[in-house]
Order: structure tokens, then sequence, then C-alpha cells
């Protein structure tokens, strides 16, 4: 088989395999290759740059002993798919739900995630959201350290792994969105650097050295973060893309690699016959970001939303801290209910300047707006998550909004376990600094740093989802209203109409109530500890958290910290 | 149940039910209602206005007695739908299909169109798109007379047998289009006009009175094609619409009616959770058609493009008559294949005056294009489809093209019946005028006027596909040319992919060849009767409709008239 690896510099290059080195052959472009007759799917390799190495491919589909070990032949077409049936799934109207492989489940494997697709259908998801995949050092991490962009995790179950959770996704009729990282490569076992310029030679965001997306030699960076895009699309079945904090993309090309990306989406969606989402996580408030590209965008199906998170979480858990500063008090989620976001070009006191731009006619389905991520519990010293009321009303009012909503793992039945920020990094300094790395990001949250070491393989194992917990009544019940929510929203079409200039919100000037009307549909939330009288003339209950208490028959009186659906006759 | 309708200034109106006249009562905004609790699936009713009538109820879901005979109840729940497995089906990369119901199969039922549907997977149609359903006078017609718009034609199979059919091709993996004319309503059969505003008052295209979409009342005629756009998409389960020549529609409000639509759609998507589709037939090359809302177009998914189809038909055809006259010349068609449009502002001697907009950054998946369709075949007056020689050699072009193809029943296998134009009206003078109305419509082809009668129902009986002429060898090797066609576009990326400016074309000075290059692939067509030999350097031949003649390895030499398609390593 043809071995071909980018090396634009190099004079030498070698490609180490079956016992011996070969020489490699330049070809145009900074391209060089060697025919390697006997390597088979299996065979282990590696490049030496120069008399440097070996490294592993940087296009390395196999890692099979870890990112600092060889790489192996992949062929993509040694897998056999079953999901011939599967003619894909469009983000429109779809739920989400956000996990993460290794905590999901006790084994923490592709495997064992594939047993609990029962749950996901039974609780009418749409898409699955699987946190990075990509190799990492050591035993456990998030995914953001991810090196090796072309492989992934054998602790999950290796590239098989996600071909076989992908095609049983797709059997049980759920659709797989991938997170990947682009915007940088993880601090340990990045080899990268010796084969040719991918990286800028700055910081690009406090997570590393911003990746080359518009210096000399980026024509083949850019092809090299697109044609992994590519790979998860068409040799993984994968039906879209979350792409990464993008604000740290630094790219002052006149075609943005999101827009560039975007276009190759669209014509693989042409060769695939299937609808590709890409969802960017986006903190700029830039409508652009989810424009289509005919409108001068960049393209993006969606973007994770914030703005709806922030005022959603203050809301019910009386938080205003650090980030959270703007958005405490109704107003505030009332303008993201009904404009998409809170910073429109308001001032954000957090940044300590103006935000943002307005979301003027922009669909609500292309905004992924949760109450809880893997962000907003882990990035919290101790990983806890909302409490149970806080849940019920959050909830309520995430599965009645214009938004596409998306579900953290666990959150459904209110698990108890904390979702913790966990790494295994093999070099004694790394370990030593991912205190003060994760310090750095808490800055933003104004916490005191008290939090559990990220390396201790406890916050690994603490944050596994203990699935016995459904067992008992309080997140049995907590699983039943997140159950019925979701039937609710699939079975009435207002309530996930996107258009955000249908919504209509009041809210009580004292800041205990809110109401949402979804055309006929009332979502009613008393966010405060006593009983509260709702503007909600002549009604019928469609689902209540707790039972409404009896009033007159123009209003309705909310028992405390409850919400209610209710459904007023035109 | 509750029966309502709108009839803003009637002063009385009565329901015709159950063997008596009851009394409906006004509500706001012109409606009227009355309960019925006998009523029940199948009920016999009728509207009567003022003391006239009674007529059929506008938004009538049956018409079992046909469009002269009362309106029945139908209740969409009475039918169990199978297809629940089915995610929807994105036009990118699709390949469609248009046909007939009546003369798709000897029975021309909904039910013996299902016992074909093996035959449009064996070809790897992605969509197929019925030709208009609602109920028609008479017992013949092409669907474009159609009234009653929420019901189906008895002939086909009704309500019950649309659905059945939807169903099965669901189940098949098959998605359906269907083509709906909101621009005009049948000249018989039409009760409207005693009900509301409905018309314009003004002839607004050779087929009848201009809906009325931006005069006094037009609020709730806008809401009676939505809706009905809705009923087929939610009720139907169908995929998409072909919204029949949307430029006679007459609309001078603020938001176009298709806009609307579009964004209706886009909340319809949410409530549904599968893609939907709105494919314009529209001859203005304006390319704000199939740009988003957002960029402020009127968001259909794509638009018949006619000057594809022009431009291959002349090629292949030699004909340069009528309106083709600008669309002769290999210029013309490598125009189109490069631009979208032939007409991108550019004079157009059929209209004596410049004509179109260029359309820069639209995806070719956005342009439905076709070698023949009903139009193109059944306006010639001997509905004549094109010859064996010109089908291999245009369908090698359009199904290599980075259009959308579209194919029309029966080219796949070269079908020997024509496709005349016929209808079967009660009233004597529209019988006698059909011939009138047509060769107005033939007056832009510059045909003499000598087609069989309209009428006649031979002409009905002579277009049903014969699906014995399958034995032949001839239709058989045309069938096999049209499934490799196919199964190639899906194999090869590049031959389906949207981006006009990547697709290269060469042509022949001396007008007898063409090569449109899709990346590595390139398309070599010869028009002429003698053998060519075409600058296509070293090669291997992956398809050819005749194998290519001895030549040097710097070129390829084609047989008279005859496609191949090789590719060039890079």
């Amino acid at each position: 088989m043809i071995f071909e690896v980018w090396a634009p510099k190099a004079t030498a290059v070698e490609i180490e395999v079956l016992g011996g080195r070969r020489p490699m052959s330049p070809r145009a472009g900074g391209w060089w290759e060697a025919d390697v007759p006997d390597a088979v799917h299996g065979t282990r390799y590696g490049y030496v740059i120069d008399g440097d190495g070996p490294y592993p491919d940087p296009r390395s589909r196999r890692q099979p002993d870890g990112v600092f070990g060889a790489s192996a032949v992949y062929d993509h077409d040694h897998y056999t798919w079953s999901d011939h049936a599967w003619t894909g799934r469009d983000l429109r109207g779809a739920v989400i739900y956000e996990l993460h492989v290794g905590t999901f489940t006790g084994p923490g494997t592709f495997t064992a995630a594939i047993e609990k697709l029962q749950h996901l259908t039974d609780l009418c998801v749409d898409l699955v959201e699987i946190m990075p995949v990509a190799p990492v050092p050591g035993g456990r991490n998030w995914g953001y350290d991810g090196v090796d962009l072309y492989a992934v995790n054998e602790t999950y179950g290796g590239p098989d792994g996600l071909k076989s959770f992908v095609d049983a996704c797709h059997r049980a009729g759920i659709g797989v969105i991938l997170d990947v990282v682009y915007n940088h490569l993880g601090p340990s076992g990045n080899f990268l650097r010796p084969f040719g310029p991918y990286f800028g030679g700055f910081e690009g965001s406090f997570w590393g050295e911003a990746v080359n997306l518009d210096g000399p030699g980026s024509d083949e960076v850019r092809r090299y973060f697109i044609d992994n895009a590519m790979q998860w699309l068409r040799d993984y079945h994968i039906d879209g893309l979350r792409l990464d904090a993008v604000h740290a993309l630094h790219d002052k090309r006149a075609t943005h690699l999101l827009a560039e990306l975007s276009e190759e989406v669209d014509a693989l969606a042409c060769t695939l016959g299937r609808p590709l989402t890409l969802i960017a996580e986006s903190d700029l408030n830039d409508p652009r970001m989810v424009r289509p590209l005919e409108a001068g965008g960049l393209g993006m199906t969606a973007q994770w939303n914030d703005d709806v998170h922030h005022a959603l979480h203050c809301a019910v858990s009386g938080e205003s801290h650090g980030y959270y500063a703007d958005f405490a008090g109704l107003p505030a989620l009332a303008k993201v209910l009904t404009s998409g976001v809170l910073h429109d070009g308001s001032y954000s006191s957090f940044r300590e300047r103006g935000h943002g731009r307005p979301y003027t006619g922009v669909p609500g389905h292309r905004l992924v707006a949760c109450l809880q991520n893997h962000d907003q519990i882990g990035n919290r010293p101790g990983g806890d998550r909302l409490p149970a009321a806080a849940l019920r009303i959050g909830a309520g009012l995430l599965l009645t909004s214009p938004f596409t909503p998306m579900l953290f793992m666990g959150e459904e039945w209110a698990a108890g376990t904390p979702f913790l920020f966990f790494s295994d990094h093999v070099e004694a300094h790394l370990r030593d600094s991912e205190g003060d790395r994760r310090e750095r990001e808490f800055e933003g949250f104004g916490y005191a740093w008290e939090a559990p070491d990220p390396s201790d393989e406890e916050s690994f194992l603490r944050s596994k989802l203990d699935w016995t917990e459904l067992k008992e009544e309080e997140h049995w019940s907590m699983l039943s209203w997140y159950r019925d929510l979701v039937a609710l929203r699939k079975a009435l079409p207002e309530l996930s109409d996107p258009r955000l200039d249908r919504v209509r919100v009041d809210t009580d000037p004292d800041g205990r109530w809110l109401v949402m009307w979804r055309g006929p549909y009332a979502v009613s939330a008393n966010f405060s500890s006593r009983p509260v009288t709702v503007p909600v003339p002549v009604h019928t209950v469609l689902l209540a958290s707790d039972t409404p208490l009896p009033s007159n028959p123009s209003t309705l009186r909310l028992a405390p910290q409850s919400l209610t659906i209710t459904r007023t006759p035109h």
C-alpha cells in the first residue's frame, strides 16, 4: 500500500515499518510517499524526518499503543456497516444529549454505551453528542487534550468501537454528533511540529498554541482539519460535528476556515445524500456564525448559545457571580427567550466592553441551548449539578423554548454524581500545572480554588454516572418529568416553533415568576419559595411539576419552585 | 364534530349534512362554524352561502363523487402509518423521478404504482415527484386543472391511496415530492368564488385568473395555500413540494407568499424533525428564488432550471426552434454547466428583452435539471420523447452534472410511448377550447398545430407506460445505462459536487464535442455522426455508451453520438 505524508521542509523522510526503515520519495507540494506492498490492516509504522523520530503519522487512523506509540494501518472498509436504512437526521426539531464516553457507563467504552441506547430512545433523544474521542495521554481525559486527530481513543474502543457505536445509534434511530477540537492540540503527545507549519507560533487561547490557518503553508494545514471533518462524516457515518471553541480559531484569510468547511460539507452532503450538521461552540455572539454562506455568513448549521444557559442558570440557581453577573434577573431571561442572546451589542461587565450583535431573523433552531453541559457543570470546582427543583423549572423552560435543546448525561434523572474535571497526564510538569491551568479557567467564575485534583483517578471515577440511582423514586420521577417534557415538545408544534418573534414573555416586576407564551400554551415558572399567582387566564393544565393551587378562573396559582404548562383556548 | 368555513362576505351560511340544512354561527374574521355531533369519517356535506349551493368545502379533504359532488369528512387519524423508521430525505445528492400516477401504470392508481417501486429502488432513485393529485373534472388530466386543493383525486385512490403510496415509498427508502398548483385553479369544478375573495380579478397567466395574494382579504387566502402545504407535509408525510409556475403568483406584499411559506415550512421541520423541501418551478432566472431567507431570498430549497434542459436538448437533438433559439450551440451548454443559467442578464430572443441574473455562489443542488419532463415532452404536439442516442448522451451529461438531476418516467428505458397532453373536461366549451388553450402554449415552440385531441381518451391511453418494453434488448440496455450512470454518480463524490466554479468544460470550436471535467473525471460527449478525437489525456474508461476507438495515449477517440466517462490520474 501507498503511504503518504506532508513534510514540506524536510530534506529526507523515511518510513519505519515491518522492522526496517525505507526512504520515501518527494512529491509535489511537500508530500512524500512510499509503496510498502507488504503493509496490511494493522501494520505498525512511523515516520522519520531528517533522521528524527519515528513519529506517529499526523493522519494516523489508529494508535493501538497510545499517543506515544506507533501508528497502525487502519482500512475503513474493514468494518461492515449495518445502518443501511439510515437517511440522516436534520438538526431541526432535534433534542441533543451530550455524553462523555468514559463516564457515561462504568466500563467507559463504546460497547457499554451501546447498552444504554434504549434509555436514550425511551427519552426520545434524536442526536447524541459525544465529547472528543481523539487519543489523549493517559487513561482518562475530557477529550480536549486530544492529539492524533484522525484516530480514536483506544480506551473507548478505538476506530471499530466508534463505528459500532454510530452503527448501533443509527439502528436505534439516533444520530451522532462528534465534538472535534480544531483550535489547539493537547499539550502532550502532539508530534505534528516536526512535520510542518501546523502551528502559528503564538498562544491562541489558554489551551495552547494557535493552529496555523493563515500563515505560510496554511493551505495544507487547513486541509488537515477539513479532511479530518470529512473523515468523520464520511467514513464513520457521523451526522454532525460540534466544533470546539471556534472563537480560538485565528484566521484572517478572506474565506474563513469555517466557511470553507461549510462549503465542503455541503458538497459532501450531496455525496452522502443525508443532512450533515455543523455546530460551532462560539462565545462571540455574532450571528454571522449561523448565517448561510449565501448571506455572507460562515454557514454553521447552529451554534452553542451560552446566553440562554446563563440566564436560565441564574434564574433557577439564584447565582450571579463571575460571568453570570449580567444575566441575573428575569428581564435577562425574558430577553434571551425572545431575542436569542442577551448581549446583542450591549455592555458585558465580564468582558468590560460591548459584546455581540442582534440575531434578527435567525431561527431558534440554530441556537443550541442547555441548562447544563460538560463545561457548565465541570467548570465548577466541585463539578456539582443543579438541585432537583432548579432542574424541574429549568428543563421546563428549556424544552418548551424556540432553541435546539441539549441535555447533559444524567441530567434527566438528577444524577447525584458530579462531573469533575479530570485528566491523566504522563509528564509530571503537566500533572503539576493542571491545577494552574484550571485555576485560570476558574478566574472567570469568581470561584475560590478548592477543587479536587484533576489528575487524581478519583476525580474520574466519581464522575461516572451511577445508573443504580434510577431505582430510587426521586431519580425516577425526575426522569419521568424529562420524558414528559420531551414528549410534549414533540407533540405540540408550538413548543418547538423556532420563530423568536412569536415568543411572548411576561415577568413579575418582583422577579418571582415568568410566563412564556408559545401560541396558546403558557409555560409558567415560579422561581420563589412561596406560592405566586400568574396572569394566565382560563386554562387546561397539560403538565405540572407540582399541582397548581386553587385560584380564580382567570389566573393560575403556582406552588413554590414549580413549573406548569397550560393551554388557554383562543 | 365542528365544521368551519371562511366566508367573510356572507350574511348566512348553512351546512347541508345528514339529510338537512343547519345554520352556522359567525365567528371572528369571517369564519362560520357549526357543531354536528353525528357527523363521522365519511359523512357527506356541503355549504350553502346566502341560499346558494350547496358547494363543496373549499378545504374539502375528500370528494368521493368527484369535483361536482358533496365533500366528505375525512379524519387523518383514520389511516395507520407504518413508516416510523423514516427520518426524511435531504434534497442534496438526490436523484428525482417524476411520474404521473394515471399513466405510470396500466391501472393508473397509487396501488398499481406501489407495485413498481422495486423498479425505482433498483434505479437508486431517492425521491419520486408526483404530478398534481388534486381532484379534476372527468377521468383523466395532467393535474394542472385541479380544484379542491386539499383533496386527492379518487381515480388515483383518494386520500388513503396517496397515504399508502407515501408509506410504501418510505418503507422502500424513497421520499415523495408532491407537485402542487397555487397560481391558479382549474377552469371547471372550482367553487371557491362564492365563499370569499380567493381571486384577484385579473388573468394571472394563460391558465386562468390569478389568486388573490395581496388584495383585500388576502390574509386568509394566503393561509388557504400555506395550510394546504402544511397538510401534505404533516398529514400525508410528504417530504417536499414542487410549486407549479411560481412566476404566475402575483404578490406585491413585503413578505412574498413563498418567503412566508418557507418560514412556515422551516418551523414545521422542527415539529416533524425531518428535512422538508420546497422546489419552485420558476422561469424568472432570479437567484433570489433559492437564496435563504437570511440572505434576503425567498428561501426555496431548489428551483427547476429550464436553461439546463434547453441547452442539453439543443445539443442532443439539434433542434433550435422557438424558445430553444438562444440555446443552440455548445458554448450555451458550456455556460449552463459552469454558471447554472444561460440567461444571467443576457438578451433572451424569445422574450425580446434581457433576462435573469447571475447565480453566483448558488450551489448546483439548488437547481433541478432534467433532460425531459412532463412539459418538455408533453408540450410537443406529438408528445414524443428523445431518441435513444440523444438519451444516452444527454443522461450522461445530466447525471454527472452539478445539479439535482430529475428523470421523467420511462425515460430510463427509452419508453416508446408518447406523453401527450390530455384532459377530460365535462363542459363542451372547455373540451372545444382545449385545443385553443393548447395552441397558445405551443406558440412559444414554433410548432404547427397538428397534435392529437387532448380530450380524446386515446391521448391518455397512448401515454401510459408500456412496461412490457422492458423485455426488449434496446430498452433493457438503456435501463442498464441509466442505472450505471446513477450508480456512478453515487459512487464518485466529484460527480455530484455542487460547486459550479469547479466545473471545467472544453468545447470543440466546430460544435461536435464537449468535455466536462469533474475533478479527475472527464465526461466526453460526441454529438456528431462521425468519430471525433477529444483532448483527454491518459485515462481509464469508467463507463461508455459505445466503446471508444483506438487513439494515441494523450487523446480519447469517441464513436459517433457517444459519451464516455474516463478518469485521468492527477
